[in-house]
């Protein structure tokens, strides 16, 4: 079998000490490990700590940058959509998963409204944005 | 202006000091805050550090729970679909969003290749949901 997924197969049995869905996590960069994860959301009782962001945290620890070009993510389960975009964003092109999710997704989004603060909001994000121009 | 956004705009202006894109955002539990955030990816080089991943994980750990059932958030810019999908899975409800996106996401998700350890994946998985159900 895959070294990465293998790996990732032991991050995933740390999750049922803590009686966390068994899901691990490994990133790979130059064909070295840089993040490893496994799913602690029970443990920590925190919606954030699926395996995938566990090991992005630490990639990015490791790599002293919230970009992880060049890198791979080895998964036990197909990421949900907050793990995918947070892959995405960190610009890790290509993602190896084993078990497939079922539901993918059923999940609603939940309504949206946009509120007052526009102008504030707007003002703030511009003026940013300007002054990164100009330097 | 409704009190909520005038925090959630201070707490954009605090991303400013740390070259961060000022985003600022407000968990809301009957009718007080239990969790603040701004962004601090730049600060903390962390792909995760969105204003509303901030806020989350202040609200879990306030509430000892990573559901966050009746509550609200408010931003002073509209989710990413990485902070849309972690409000979802929090079940938070309603989402209350200053200035709009102008480009909803244009990232690309990244490539998905199924591999090896599906097999091994899928008992881990199915062995933990029959432990659960017995229970």
């Amino acid at each position: 079998m895959n070294k990465f997924i293998v790996e990732a197969l032991k991050e995933a049995k740390k999750s049922l000490k803590t009686d966390d869905v068994p899901v691990g996590a490994i990133i790979v960069y130059n064909g070295k490990i840089i993040g490893r994860g496994h799913n602690t959301r029970e443990k920590q009782k925190m919606i954030t700590r699926h395996a995938e962001i566990n090991a992005l945290e630490q990639a990015c620890k490791k790599k002293k940058d919230w970009y992880l070009n060049g890198c791979e993510i080895y998964v036990t389960l197909e990421p949900c959509p907050m793990c995918m975009n947070a892959i995405a964003q960190a610009r890790i092109k290509k993602v190896y998963y084993a078990a497939a999710r079922d539901k993918i997704e059923h999940i609603k989004l939940p309504l949206k409204e946009q509120c007052c603060g526009k102008k504030e909001s707007q003002e703030l994000l511009h003026d940013f944005f300007k002054t990164k121009r100009g330097k």
